[in-house]
């Protein structure tokens, strides 16, 4: 039988400040990526979150980010290897103490935003992240965006990780991501989006835009809780994989 | 033979700016009270501060404190039940990760400014403090002001903690602090805080500006760096201890 | 003919976080209270806000609280005079630039959460907050709670003031608010509170619970625009006054 | 009579932590660079140091910079218009609120730290900052650093601007500055870099490392504060201009 994780951003809301609809999506994924207070979420909000993901049967994992409030950790830092590897490391220990306190394990850890996308072109700049976390906690589980340089990386380390897919975004026919801005590059219909992403699922490959099949790991799907159709799409999502028999379930 | 710990505050540098001589009291102090990043210290800080400790054998701990970093800590913050708990779970968690990474245990936690100062006046306070952190590490070691209502809250839970006096502080007929501000609250001479503190090592209790001798455990001296002349102290205290043959050592 | 200005905060979302429905209160309000960064908004929101305001006619006012972003600015600080005046100063004129270079007066600056709060209780703090603003800008009108501390200080200080009360807020014997989790000391009646505020301002005095009359000035009405419910209550207070034709105008 | 203007960044200490020998300083230059709160300086650092230079005699300017504390302003942030335009509003305007309270004029904006590198090189980011600056304050004087994109956008604003050199660093045959890495790229004698500064004021232009002039028009000279040796440095560059009796004072 055919196994899926579906993962989501969760925990982003910051002191007053609400964001996305976290009890929502809880009832969809089966991974949440934790915000750890440095692009959004704070220390009330991540315990929050990790108690309410807990409570759905959700498995949780660090989503640590570059230190950029108002820019949501979308805007590129350059930082040294010291200022990656202490603000990976901070950040996870942060969330692995709030997790041990609830009593959950630590499932994975992915990177945010613009740390992401850099590491995701830049080998070197994703094996210092991912070396550090490893460094923290040996074993973690690496999300991993499928085909780029995170991947690489990842592999290199001889660390166990999940690849990741989006079920919202146009693929290139090298796998990348179509870029923003250019006519399709974000899918909007939730039927449309789900059919895709069953294929991918099944095939265990990327779906270009050309309809060129490209060979990627496929472990995890990234689904969206920011807009009411973020929201939908990601039910429809789960509903298609499902009525495939395909199962959901968080990486063991 | 007697043992006592000495400890000091450190890491409180933070991105360009310079705080206090670590170097220097890293020679004098066997356990590191290390800022986690929200008063003071930054994760880069954080992470060469415990590198530094590790290599001058010095053990180190979390020292949590409120967000407040233009007010260094010390301004006093009304916080609910759930931020003081992920407040504290937060940054010793942070402090776990870089340390882990460092390959170096955690040897206690001590609060930090009017954090700490909250805690030893308020017993609910205190305990919601070390709840959080103890359902984060069960057999962390707190470091207590002794006499005052951390040092009940760490016997109410049943936890390890070594009781802190004070070298620089005079003290009142019941253990207290005399306020700043009062006649010599402050002690200034190296000399005779060092014989001070080696009386109150040996009596194992505190002695007050009367002269009266209050009962308290006294396990850790809470040293300066942040002057000269706070370096000059330590080190006379040290000194005056190893003559005596009092063994310097953190808690095991 | 009656005049009264409706006032409400505004400019609070900050970064990728949006609080409130600043466009719909714009309709209803005469005078906006804008966030200056340090309790919520920022810099690109204030901008935008301050020309949303613009547009619609509405006039925009300073509104500073404690840099407190996690607390919104509602966790009291005992801060020096020396910082109180600098934070009042500071946020007062990155509101005064912005404002000028989108060619909009400063109408009044009004005081933020606990450190309004803590002003209407405190005379002295009041005076030094006030001071420090009239430093800056001496003319500049305060908007200053009815019959507190906060309206005092005005008064010693000479300076030109507008008296404010609350439309949502039941009222003591001695023109105080029933503290809050007190019966009744939230209105949540649209109607109800409409017409008590048209009373408030027909009779220039403050409405208690008990039924009593207290004289105070009535000069701007507090409005809110962070729940539904808030926004429905004042455009039901703004509809009652048109229908009882009291003008709607921001002082001059 | 010759005249130039001696400039240095002051008040970048920050809460508990100094930075920088301000008093020292403030006996040698003309104009003080007064950081805004977002990459160093806080708003009672900013009264301070105002009142300081008031006392001294000493001009000062505002001195923006991107809001990475940690960074000290020193890391690439690519803004968009709106963000760099409310950046540069919300502190100069905070600069001037502090400043008009110390009853001192506001003589000057100067850039800090990358966000001044990136406008250097960029036409459009320093159009983009300078109209801003502008918007609040038309008649504000800009000081650009010469033969840079800085210069060419205050030209093209038709702005009053000081055109800056460098009194510590080695310079390239087209003006620009020789990269930081680069052997002699820094100037560490006193008396080798207060002759060339003279030569440099003397001649109205650049003196490159190969010797070769380049015509800048040369109204400031910046030095530094931060170093035991900078302080010397700024004395030598002072001393020497006085004794060729070059006269030392603030733009007009």
């Amino acid at each position: 039988m055919t196994t899926i994780d579906l993962n989501a951003d969760m925990g982003e809301s910051f002191g007053p400040w609400t964001m996305g609809d976290d009890a929502a999506l809880l009832q969809v994924i089966s991974s949440a990526n934790v915000a750890c207070g440095f692009h959004a979420g704070d220390p009330v909000v991540m315990a929050q979150t990790i108690a309410q993901a807990k409570a759905a049967g959700v498995a949780v994992g660090a989503h640590p980010g570059f230190q950029d409030l108002q820019g949501f950790g979308r805007r590129d830092l350059k930082l040294t290897e010291a200022e990656l590897t202490a603000l990976v490391q901070y950040q996870l220990g942060a969330f692995m103490g709030i997790a041990a306190a609830a009593g959950v394990p630590v499932a994975h850890l992915k990177l945010h935003g613009a740390l992401a996308n850099m590491c995701a072109w830049d080998l070197e700049m994703a094996l210092v992240c991912y070396r550090a976390a490893l460094a923290v906690s040996p074993d973690l589980r690496l999300f991993v965006i499928a085909g780029t340089q995170q991947q690489r990386a990842a592999e290199q380390l001889g660390a166990t990780f999940s690849a990741e897919i989006f079920a919202d975004r146009a693929y290139q026919d090298d796998a990348t991501l179509v870029p923003r801005g250019q006519p399709g590059a974000v899918l909007h219909h939730p039927d449309q989006a789900a059919e895709r992403v069953l294929e991918m699922v099944q095939e265990r490959s990327v779906i270009a835009q050309s309809g060129a099949r490209v060979d990627v790991p496929v472990d995890t799907i990234c689904l969206h809780g920011d807009t009411q159709g973020a929201i939908q799409m990601a039910r429809a999502v789960r509903a298609r994989l499902e009525q495939a028999e395909v199962q959901i379930a968080a990486p063991e």
